[in-house]
């Protein structure tokens, strides 16, 4: 029984990514993985696709902010539990790093940082949501390229690491095989966008309409930039 | 040190709900699930909000679908912990209901029809988002009232319960106390106008602007009832 049948236009099976994993650490933005993730969740029932949830121990991971950063009156977030390690994750082809609060705290992002400095250089592609590309950048590997980042983190994201090339009005930029989108719900833009060049056109649409997502698919298209005040 | 600051038009926290509990069942749709909550982890940074993820135990609770339902040849999903049972759940003001393909196998959501059925009279809102209306409906809780689904499941969720007065053409219906939407990203915009009724609408468009998300605010928006033909 198939939920869902590739369009005949469909990239084939031996041409396409099929290795996937995600970076995940406490404080992260739940939608900036989930967004992202579901589509992805969706598109593995047409395509055999694998994922790795990698993050610093086995350990339950919570969106819940480190302390010091979240509400204490609060008590309120999710927690997904990691596949892998740092240490023992599997080469993958797409590497997918959020957003979120937890980013703030250096040592809460080290080893993150470490890891995509190791492996950058075996992906076949890097997507970044929100301020995950301020992980990627501090691993160095967005120097002397185009990116976006979170508009409302904006002037604390880019001073992290100035020699890359930060693209302020942008809902999502691609330089080669690395993909930053702007905050949260851009991740979900941007994982259409990519699925749309890896995949197929038909089967992003295809998959946008299983979600019921009315996609942004022009990646200039930035009223947050504006919002924001950093044009 | 406050993240987000909120707006003098926001409702006191004495008036707002404040407990939140969500139901979870192997092959809910990630994003029914974490799209809402994404905006409501987000409103705890500013009201002391408090979430239970509840469960028939408290084993880790997979998206991956039942065996059967999900293409065999994938290994893609991702793992929530719940922090409570169906008899365990304290009581809370909202309840939110996933969709997804795990609800197609009746021994799956067993439990949590009965929960559903059990609390209902207790809580001030029920909200569901894609074919969490099916499980809703299934409790009986959705009798004689309005309410929608996703709309590619749209034949097969319907007769599930025909005493629910079924709405083909909505992103999202309220019908008192109850709040349903259309399939998967529909939940967004659902929670946002929940948001914008129970907390103000300021606070709403703030929390959208933080997670850079374009909300749909006219509930009667649905071009998927339209390509899925069932006008």
């Amino acid at each position: 029984m198939s939920i869902i049948d590739l369009p005949v236009s469909a990239s084939p099976v031996d041409v396409v990514p099929l290795k996937y994993g995600v970076v995940v650490y406490q404080g992260f933005q739940a939608l900036d993985v989930f967004g992202p993730l579901d589509a992805l969740n969706s598109l593995s029932l047409a395509y055999p696709l694998q994922l790795y949830v990698i993050a610093e121990t086995l350990e339950p991971v919570t969106t819940k902010p480190p302390k010091g950063l979240g509400n204490p009156a609060a008590d309120f977030g999710q927690s997904i539990l990691p596949t892998h390690t740092f240490e023992t994750a599997p080469a993958v082809d797409v590497l997918i790093v959020p957003g979120g609060i937890g980013n703030r705290v250096p040592e809460n992002i080290s080893k993150a940082i470490d890891y995509i400095a190791r492996v950058y250089s075996t992906l076949k592609f890097l997507i970044t949501v929100c301020t995950g590309s301020a992980i990627a950048a501090q691993a160095g590997v967005l120097d002397g390229k185009r990116a976006t980042t979170n508009k409302r983190a904006w002037s604390r994201t880019i001073q992290l690491r100035p020699q890359v090339e930060w693209v302020a009005h942008a809902r999502w930029v691609v330089d080669g095989k690395i993909w930053t989108s702007s905050g949260v719900s851009a991740g979900i833009d941007i994982i259409f966008a990519f699925m749309g060049e890896a995949y197929g056109e038909e089967v992003a649409t295809m998959i946008a309409n299983f979600l019921e997502y009315e996609r942004h698919t022009d990646s200039n298209w930035d009223p947050y930039a504006d919002l924001y005040g950093i044009n």
